[in-house]
């Protein structure tokens, strides 16, 4: 079996790891360079991605910025999987929300600006304080504004106006902002029987908006809630492969924040977690095998590594530490790898959690170092 | 880094399914073909292996039946682990056995025939029954006989003087037949500082001469004289990798019957059993990182998929079971691939085994058949 990957970056690398095991051989579309590479080696094998649909048995992403001709070429092979449905809607705010709508899941009073009068009845309709999202191509804490005052709204509709802009068919997505207690996230699979298997929720702390660390978490209430969701927006797309719901926990209710139609980074901690890993799932999802079981099987967390390329000794002599690079150069705040921390039960995944804190530099590692402090009190 | 491996088989390319987190690369040398290729794809990246060597950090061997020409030029560059005396005794009866004495552990009784006097000389050393095994290129119970009587052996004579002949340094090693219950591995890894660590014993159940099933078990008295006797033989070579240890288990004492200087099939259970599997542990010692935590996380048997290459839909949808393809195309009798099942604790490990009983083929997979219908006797 072999499966065109859309996106060569870390991804796809880890299908790759993860897909060696059971034949499915994995290659991998650069968008940038336009080029075929191995995931793993980033030697070309290829050019064109005519060629390399032609020769694929099924065709996925491993991110959801693609431009929309490339996906109706892959769509039209009528080899791509999840679809190009749930790409749109992971990739553009206001097709996510109209989603999460249709679903009819829990999710922030939104209102999509497109000129300032827009703006105006966006304050209106959903009041002040306001998260404000540009519909298009913001992630990991760029493209958003907070409006938290009327008096600042001058120069956010400035700054938002410029980012209309500088992009054809952008826009904003004002939201309501909602006080939560803590983001949790559910990454499951659908098969193409319709079957669905999802992980334990993970918490994750976010950092300057990006993931720094993931906790797999046992909340049987919570995993209710969140399953029902996951169920709801994967029926409604039809889809098939990992996704990945971010939710908002406010008080014991979830409300989603936003889909990843992928594997996701909180899904990173399955690899030693759970029974399946979220990449191993994938895969057998795309390529129409039973999805593989999706039980904790140790008490996990995932920590980030962002613009390191090396790491202190005692992480690697630590039992149940385990690192995953990314075989990237390194960059500032770069995602470069990650490590998976396991324990044979919660207290003691935790202990090491604080002793990694001891090793770890506090800046590159704020939640770990915040973690230890806080469970020290 | 990266790491040169004699050999392109199903080893290297799990040590590269390994290596590849740690941001270990790994390219493999096919003996055969005199090619430098990718042990994951068998693209060929390369020619010549004085060209490998020059860019390899670190070369090692996945197989112990290596020229000696190729040997001396891989050690010559100063780069080569475990050590060519460790390849050495893995490839060659007679130096086994020497190495075993000097260690001063227990092995069987044995002697070296290169004539039919030296034959008449080992039935009298060694007595009746005794086994005879061609001291170069046996394997997987080839070159083997058994004397079972004194009238067999001019016709034993008649086989072994051919073997003899066919090649050059060939001799046949005549050893004590050993009356052993069952036979069981240990399979470990020392560092370049000496330090060594061992995963739990292996009981292995062998059919027509080939690994079958493998399963992990807790047998603190046996653990430790195992640990013993590997640490022996591993310090006297200054060994540095995984090695493995082969014993028959005589009513609870331990013979050590052969070793291997590699990665192990009795080792890849592992994979999912272990907190680091034998095949990290060996890029980590042979690379110079400390070595990774051996210890049980899950109860877990490993079987052998030989000269199959499908398997039944019901593997997969198993929960606990891993199927680990080698990508090979399929020939009778070949190691295709290794389904490796886990349980939460012994108990369920077992009844998982008797479930796939149900599901696989009788005549492709005996010794689980065997182990179900012993464990419902």
């Amino acid at each position: 079996m072999h499966v065109l990957v859309l996106g060569a970056g870390q991804l796809a690398r880890m299908m790759s790891l993860a897909g060696a095991p059971l034949n499915i051989e994995i290659s991998a579309y650069d968008v940038g360079s336009k080029s075929v590479v191995h995931p793993l080696t980033q030697s070309v094998i290829g050019h064109g991605l005519e060629n390399a649909i032609e020769t694929a048995d099924v065709i996925t992403a491993e991110f959801e910025h693609i431009p929309h001709d490339i996906l109706a070429v892959c769509e039209q092979s009528g080899k791509f999987l999840p679809s190009s449905d749930a790409i749109k809607a992971g990739g553009d705010r206001r097709i996510e929300k109209g989603l999460l709508d249709d679903a009819g899941v829990r999710n922030a009073t939104y209102y999509v600006i497109n000129s300032r009068e827009d703006f105006d009845r966006a304050i209106e309709h959903v009041g002040i304080p306001m998260v404000l999202k540009s519909a298009l191509g913001g992630y990991d804490g760029k493209g958003q504004w907070r409006l938290k005052d009327p008096t600042q709204a001058d120069s956010i509709w400035a700054e938002m106006a410029e980012c209309i802009a500088a992009t054809e068919t952008q826009a904003i997505v004002a939201e309501e902002f909602v006080p939560f207690s803590r983001e949790v996230s559910l990454v499951g699979a659908r098969a193409k029987d319709g079957s669905v298997a999802v992980y334990p929720l993970a918490e994750n702390v976010h950092t300057n908006g990006v993931l720094t660390l993931s906790t797999a978490i046992a909340d049987t209430e919570l995993q209710q809630q969140a399953k029902q969701m996951f169920t709801a927006v994967a029926n409604k797309l039809n889809y098939v492969g990992v996704l990945a719901l971010e939710f908002f926990d406010v008080d014991g209710t979830l409300l989603v924040n936003e889909i990843a139609p992928r594997v996701h980074n909180s899904g990173h901690w399955t690899q030693q977690g759970a029974e399946t890993c979220q990449f191993e799932n994938h895969l057998r999802a795309v390529c129409g095998l039973p999805l593989g079981s999706t039980k904790l099987i140790r008490s996990t967390s995932m920590i980030n590594i962002l613009g390191e390329d090396t790491l202190p000794q005692a992480v690697l002599e630590m039992d149940g530490c385990h690192i995953h690079w990314y075989g990237k150069e390194k960059r500032a705040g770069r995602k470069m790898g990650h490590i998976n921390v396991c324990g044979d039960y919660s207290g003691e995944l935790q202990r090491k959690l604080c002793t990694l804190a001891d090793s770890l530099d506090k800046d590159a590692f704020p939640a770990v170092h915040e973690f230890a402090a806080n469970f020290s009190e």
